[in-house]
């Protein structure tokens, strides 16, 4: 099953609510691009490329269950749908790539609001079936890098849940798996929303792939007592330079494996690239609510006193210098990320 | 109100169970050093200052509980008592410090059975006063490194809950505090046992500093913010050369420090300073049980996955080249620490 799929029947977008794993599985069904935003905000759905395909559904949503009798009309309400959706959620480029490509391939020869209609539908379709192709080839490139009997540090949840289908890091994961590859993951638990503890764990178990949790404080530890091979991340935006921004204790992960001799790749499709931004600083960072850091219990009691105040930055940006490479679709690339990022990105553009 | 304390009226040991902390503010009462080495395994003391003095109050339950007739079967008795302590926790040396001061320290002249027993509680007693003292001269010495305006990570708890009372690093940040100049405390929440969301968020809260709760993994983000100004945590142990041992996390927050230019500090007593050990490397590092990564909910829900299991390293290695200055209440040491750590540890031996 698809984290994110269009239910051709009811023309629904369904998705995994993701806030109730690993305790339970629910699909979340919209009819309604404004909860498509919201879910996106409140992360029913989230993962960079999840995100993008959620968006992109969203707006096929706005365009199937508009009411407007012309062309002109739908595509003002697409730009309205689009603009809220575009603000969803700040850091992940994925979403402004996929609703930049939805719109701007709007062939200039059609003027008919269902041709139009059904264009953003299929488009939509064709960037979330796009994903899962992508995905195994970033996964077959990095694959290349695994060793039988690796132990790999995983940040944050990079699997089938953070994209449409198969995953961008915990997809190389599952493909050196798939190759017979025998490998065990540390899995950082990723505070404050435990991605690593409640969607990674839950995704290895079902790919009988063996791991450990570990709070994100230990990565240092295992990196530095020699057990570790490799460190994979996704990312939510890559700058021209190589800068990451990842999901919040990236950067003091990828230290720490610098610190090691550990390789640290970050696996991203390249709609993750963000080829206008010449280093990560420009990278707007999402401060999220305080509840996702206070609002946690052991054994039934509250942990944070009354009262108690928090600051949630949910991203951090890690600097190029701690990127041993980046595995993409294209292939894999490695420093100066200034000149050969761009040599991965193929350009899409209005045909 | 002290951490650990004597009652003299009930001949029982007092501590406040920091487990329950902060929604429940309960005494637990001792009167068998048998419990007490349970308690300090089960952390309802824990900081290294603490479970030294703790340690020595155990001997002195053992003293004064025992029902032997002679001087040389109570003497027997000690050393099982001081066998058993010795093995509630392994990382902290404060632990060893304590309980060989005590029995190191008894007089040659005595030999009466109740003059032992005396001798052990006075000792404890005078471990336990002494922790207080100790810990406010290192607080007036790592208060002249604050500057009025500071932001200021700290990691764990290192307060009146991890000594005494008064506390080792946020001893510094209190005494600064009551200096009159203005703090700002970004509390790291320690996972996995939550000292700093738990501890130092409530004795902060009590002493009227500005905090505000974080997760581990965004102290790293801070840094490289510039918002931060000074990082300061405790120690379990100090090997000669400088190398830390401390609460788990500790590393990667140092790294990110330095990588950031922002100073780091040690604050400890020099009896957690261990000069028999050259290197971080050979200081034992204790494992603790998986349920304290796996077992905890956010809004009422199991985050890890039936069956899922977990590695749980209570400490890190910080090497020395990390550390910017080790604050002890003989002043506050520099590197090269090889030579400059020993300066300031004062030998006790027998009189």
């Amino acid at each position: 099953m698809r984290t994110v799929f269009w239910d051709y029947n009811s023309n629904q977008l369904n998705m995994i609510d993701q806030r109730l794993l690993p305790s339970t599985f629910e699909i979340a069904v919209f009819d309604d691009y404004h909860n498509v935003a919201k879910a996106i905000t409140d992360m029913v759905v989230r993962g960079a490329p999840a995100i993008g395909a959620a968006a992109a559904f969203g707006l096929a949503l706005a365009a199937i269950k508009s009411k407007a009798t012309s062309f002109e009309e739908l595509r003002r309400e697409l730009n309205t749908a689009a603009d809220l959706l575009l603000q969803s959620r700040p850091t992940a480029i994925n979403l402004h790539w996929a609703i930049h490509r939805v719109l701007s391939h709007i062939p200039g020869s059609c003027n008919d609001v269902d041709e139009l209609r059904q264009f953003i539908l299929n488009e939509a379709q064709a960037i979330a079936d796009e994903d899962i192709e992508i995905n195994k080839r970033m996964a077959k490139n990095g694959a290349q890098l695994i060793q039988d009997g690796d132990t790999i540090i995983h940040h944050c949840n990079t699997g089938a849940l953070a994209t449409v289908d198969w995953g961008t890091a915990l997809g190389v994961i599952r493909m050196a798996h798939d190759q017979g590859k025998h490998i065990h993951v540390l899995v950082d638990e990723t505070r404050p929303r435990l991605q690593g503890a409640r969607l990674t764990a839950w995704e290895l178990s079902q790919y009988k792939i063996p791991y450990d949790i570990i709070t994100d404080n230990a990565a240092g530890y295992f990196l530095h007592s020699g057990q570790v091979q490799k460190v994979l991340f996704g990312a939510d935006r890559v700058a021209s330079n190589g800068d990451v921004a990842n999901k919040i204790g990236t950067y003091m992960l990828a230290l720490a494996a610098f610190d090691n001799n550990v390789p640290a790749f970050s696996v991203v499709p390249t709609s993750t690239i963000d080829l206008s931004l010449n280093t990560g600083n420009l990278i707007p960072i999402e401060e999220r609510p305080q509840a996702e850091v206070l609002d946690i219990t052991i054994a039934e009691r509250k942990v944070s006193p009354e009262g108690a105040t928090a600051k949630n930055p949910a991203f951090d940006i890690t600097p190029n210098r701690l990127i041993t490479g980046i595995i993409t679709e294209n292939g894999i690339v490695y420093p100066p990320y200034d000149e050969n990022l761009q040599k991965v990105v193929i350009t899409t553009t209005k045909p």
